[in-house]
């Protein structure tokens, strides 16, 4: 029998949203529990690591969003065929982790004014186009991670942090990097996610 | 023919130490390219993802050092034996990676002195022991993540994060998380581990 699945997280695509995209590219029912800060505050202590998002499999708790999208990714054959092919999407994701935590600590890390401002200078100079340009370098003129051509939860995931590059650094110039749109194509025009994205709560971020 | 695996990173244990674990606990021989700041400028170029740690395999580039870990978990049987046992050392892992960010926007961060105070405070007294919590959860009695009880790239990478939280924050109480001492303990006194530790370069992080 297939397990239950439970994703557990706020209502916000966020830290999430990649492992929804997986559940609507497969196919797969899972329920999409989305609590209120308040409600989390009631209900944290019951979920082992005291963090979201978390993924309920049956019983069993797999906290961490690259560590549930990696279980996801194995389970429904997401990660390419070969080991290298799984070596290059967790660079990628790992890339992308790089720019999240960028922002993050841009928006959340108790910077004042003028040390947002050079953080923001910094992620559009330095930070951002490293890593777009390991992206160009990685995928295939297709926008493509692995040789599958297919989606795996490499453009699935990394596609989310360059919208996070959009919403943050709105005049960033991504035309630069044709591979990185076609990717973020690839997935936001696959019919599933696109039916997925048109149907979805809508929230700030 | 086995392939041939160099390290590419500066002389610092930092990002790259799990890895030299990896192959110090395997036997297997790679080669340690270590680079000055200077040096790392000219050949960077050379380098994909313009990033280090990255491993090169004959000719391939994997960068991102938890990528490189995974890569070599899974080459040397070191990820448990089920996609669970992979899942929790996966957000082991992720968990650690975010003590890890925590600190290097603590001292690399542009932080003035007060943001630095309140940043270690916060470390101290929410980010690490969530954590801590959290590995105490997941972790046996006897220190390990999976129930192998062998040591895989959950322990020996999640092990150098606990060692930045002696480093960073001196005054911290790791003895409340006993599961977490006796997982650093299993890695340290590893024969193979121990070797290392002994005749690795000397560095200052």
């Amino acid at each position: 029998m297939a397990p239950k699945y439970e994703l557990i997280y706020f209502n916000a695509r966020g830290r999430a949203e990649g492992v929804r995209y997986i559940f609507a590219l497969t196919g797969q029912d899972y329920t999409d529990s989305r609590y209120t800060n308040e409600e989390w505050q009631k209900i944290k202590n019951d979920i082992p690591s005291k963090q979201v998002p978390a993924l309920k499999v049956d019983n069993q708790y797999i906290p961490q969003s690259n560590a549930i999208i990696r279980y996801l990714g194995k389970k429904f054959n997401l990660i390419g065929k070969t080991d290298m092919d799984a070596a290059i999407i967790d660079s990628a994701m790992g890339c992308a982790d790089d720019i999240a935590s960028g922002f993050i600590a841009m928006k959340f890390g108790g910077l004042n004014e003028e040390q947002t401002k050079a953080k923001a200078e910094k992620m559009k100079t330095e930070i951002v186009p490293k890593m777009l340009e390991y992206f160009e370098h990685a995928l295939s003129a297709d926008g493509f991670l692995t040789s599958t051509k297919a989606l795996t939860i490499g453009e699935l995931s990394t596609s989310l942090t360059i919208e996070w590059v959009q919403l943050f650094l709105p005049d960033f110039d991504l035309s630069k990097y044709p591979k990185t749109v076609k990717m973020l194509k690839n997935v936001v025009e696959n019919p599933k996610i696109a039916a997925w994205i048109k149907k979805r709560p809508v929230t700030e971020h």
